[in-house]
């Protein structure tokens, strides 16, 4: 079961071309990853805080097939998976409301736990594992 | 009756500091705005492209009182005022859910209708006056 | 004497009315802020990281009398001015490169200085007077 | 030959964390295609907003190997690459100034060059063809 965020487009994502600016869906994605957190009952003030760990993004990439306007409904279907104990990496659907068949952009974003000082690889916390546990698609 | 509008901070809102960037707090008031808008009907994509008609921001001010951070849920309530013909302004407070005893922000846009072609002003469109019929506050 | 600050309009300033996004022009002033920081000696990522002493805006405002697009130069001056032992103004102008006799925006940022911790207000710290000294215009 | 971007590190380019949020990463690089149209002689104003010509990103891609801070000084490398007649690629290195020896994030954007009217492919307009000329590398 991915987890399913709605967000309309707003003035400010869009850009003078007329539709979202590329880089403002991969905005969009990231908070669909921060409802999911949420919806797992994680602080995501503490979690981006960064204190304790950080879990910040190493690669991220964007497909962008149609063009989204000012007022558009979206609908972004977030699936993570894990791909190591200290990493895991996130895939975004982005649809136009109502058109679940065909999305306009798609997108991933891949992340690494480290620790915040020394920046070294370490293992994921609980509740994230908790997180994928939830989210990530059993076949 | 003021338009309520929900929203969560998100972490592309924040800045370094930890809180909400000044302008993001302006940004979201606007989006409270363009909400306002579909809520009476109009099409947002059609009236921010600003073919026919364009209602430019004039003046904006606004006051910080206390920060916002990510995850916090804000309830914006907007207010808007015809100051003239081809003029009128919005009053935005915002506050954290559950504490609508004291907002945290406040802020204000005042918007001119002008003709885009000759940037001549010109009076309100009808669909504008019905918005501004249904969230201006009667006392 | 008034710090200079030159800019050129990027596409992700602007929006779908094919001009900057007025919270934009905002934060264009507050890079002016900042460069006038650095020109000043001034370790920025520490300034803002805001752990020892905090200087948040407490209050904006901004007019817009042209508007911006992309690719358009800018200059922005800005003249700051001591309000307080913990408070000060900064008033901006924003020309297009070449036409200084009319100014296309113009804003105001006002911060004060607080305790981080506690939240309550201190004196400017040196750095900051230095700052003041010297970008305030004197007659 | 690469183009070269200068371009520090503002307080409205990083978040919570904070360092540079990811996506700004690339529409920092997108500021430095800007920056390369330009410098071709390019009117960004025109080309952007598509009016004869659309040339919409179809995909990007991020890596992100070390923070950025507020006040970094950075040097983004630029080359574009022909793909197709209706259909180019661009490669974008970033680095600190001074530590040219290592990037700290790389990135790519793909273009493809489309009728706005029709959304159908067609053949770049020979100022970009121009462009590609002048900044792709020729071994």
């Amino acid at each position: 079961m991915p987890f399913v965020y709605q967000r309309t487009v707003r003035f400010s994502d869009t850009d003078a071309a007329g539709v979202v600016y590329f880089a403002n869906v991969l905005s969009i994605c990231h908070e669909a990853y921060e409802a999911s957190l949420a919806a797992t009952g994680i602080d995501v003030k503490v979690f981006f805080g960064g204190v304790a760990v950080a879990i910040p993004i190493a690669h991220t990439s964007g497909n962008f097939f149609r063009p989204m306007a000012c007022g558009d409904r979206l609908e972004i279907h977030l699936i993570p998976k894990l791909l190591q104990d200290s990493e895991f990496e996130i895939a975004y659907e982005v649809f136009l409301e109502n058109q679940l068949e065909r999305s306009v952009s798609n997108a991933s974003t891949r992340h690494v736990c480290i620790d915040p000082a020394t920046r070294k690889r370490r293992s994921l916390p609980a509740e994230v594992s908790q997180w994928l546990l939830q989210w990530t698609t059993r076949l």
